[in-house]
């Protein structure tokens, strides 16, 4: 076989490799990306609206702390504005590129909403006890921080405690500063309840049953993330 | 008087104050902002799209390096895929959020061009001559990093030249980094055209003519543009 043959199989087999390498992984870590990305976006133009909206109407602003809702409002003009406002009386013209930028935010809040409900699908179907235990946001976060489901599994318990604070860890590690007690699980509803003092442990019992998990999805193992989540739900009453 | 009454009139006064202290400079100011921040999200976006669509045709993506081109030929599938492409293959459901993304960015787009349009009218209203030598992006950058247009009024041209490179200008103060020639002025069409080592003196003279035409605008002195920004013109022949 004269070399040039060698080479374009070599090249077409390596490309069949490449296409067949995209797994389901892959997309949750897209997905997840994209949902914090969103995120960050929005609350830095959010930010920018308030401001720019402040000439108009200070007072209104202030009263409204929740992003998503402050846009609404704007964007439907239901904010009364105080008789004594300190805010300018702002031309229909002038007006028009807050309105603007209001809905472009709008749609953002939107694009979000669609990007969680399909992370939600993916996860669901194919990391079902992932979702069950630790919900498909703080599940994915796990993943993509790992890197893929059979990294995330190969980690021990306490990895999976600190996933996400690795900043932390570090500075910890170079510093006198003090060792984080838990990453990305400190936003699970279970361990955002429990007492300060407390959530280190509360971080480290879900992590268990997050891990435990996550084996069972990696191995196409049944469906028991009804009685996992039950089970940490006991351990944290 | 008594003291609540002083109170409540000088409160009012202050109130009555702030509320006219709103001038044109800053809609400028956050117009330009705004834009900049738009930008700066839609490239950030747009990297993601491509990072996530590159499971599906990685050699569409380093075809078309406009970020604008490449989001429109997604939305619109205009791209080819190869029959030997590295891509996977993706269902119709892992396609959705993708193209939910690319709709999302193609929206932001048209935000930033409604906003363009929007400062572009603003900065010909009240700077018609800034607008005729340094064109309304420039015109409204350096207005920005002013502060508003009266304290770009009140500095040496050398500043003017200078607006924007302020990072550049502590390093060169702090280390033995080279001083800066140029700001934002530096993205002026006539200035980009100058041969590299010609830019610092283009600059200056932008700098010169722009500063005129913002003394002008200021004073509301009458429009010469036009006759500005052909000398600029003769000048860089």
């Amino acid at each position: 076989m004269d070399f040039e043959k060698y080479y374009m199989e070599n090249l077409k087999d390596t490309k069949q490799k490449l296409k067949e390498s995209v797994k389901f992984d892959d997309f949750i870590v897209q997905a997840i990306n994209n949902i914090d990305e969103i995120n960050r976006v929005v609350n830095t133009l959010a930010k920018r609206l308030r401001d720019w909206y402040e000439f108009y109407n200070p007072e209104f602003s202030r009263e409204v702390y929740d992003h998503e809702e402050f846009v609404n409002a704007v964007i439907e003009r239901k904010d009364k504005k105080k008789k004594d406002s300190m805010g300018a009386d702002i031309d229909k013209e002038d007006m028009k590129p807050i309105l603007d930028l209001a809905k472009g935010i709008e749609s953002l809040f939107k694009l979000k909403k669609e990007q969680e409900k399909y992370l939600e699908k993916i996860m669901e179907d194919n990391c079902p006890n992932i979702s069950a235990v630790a919900g498909s946001l703080i599940g994915a976060r796990l993943i993509a921080i790992a890197g893929d489901l059979k990294r995330l599994v190969l980690f021990p318990a306490s990895t999976v405690q600190l996933l996400g604070a690795e900043k932390a860890l570090f500075r910890h590690m170079k510093t006198k500063a003090k060792a984080p007690k838990y990453g990305v699980i400190i936003k699970h509803p279970l361990v955002a309840r429990v007492s300060k003092g407390k959530k280190g442990k509360a971080a480290r019992k879900l992590a268990d049953k997050i891990l435990l998990a996550a084996k069972i999805d990696y191995f196409k193992g049944e469906f028991i993330g009804d009685k996992l989540r039950k089970e940490v739900e006991e351990e944290f009453k």
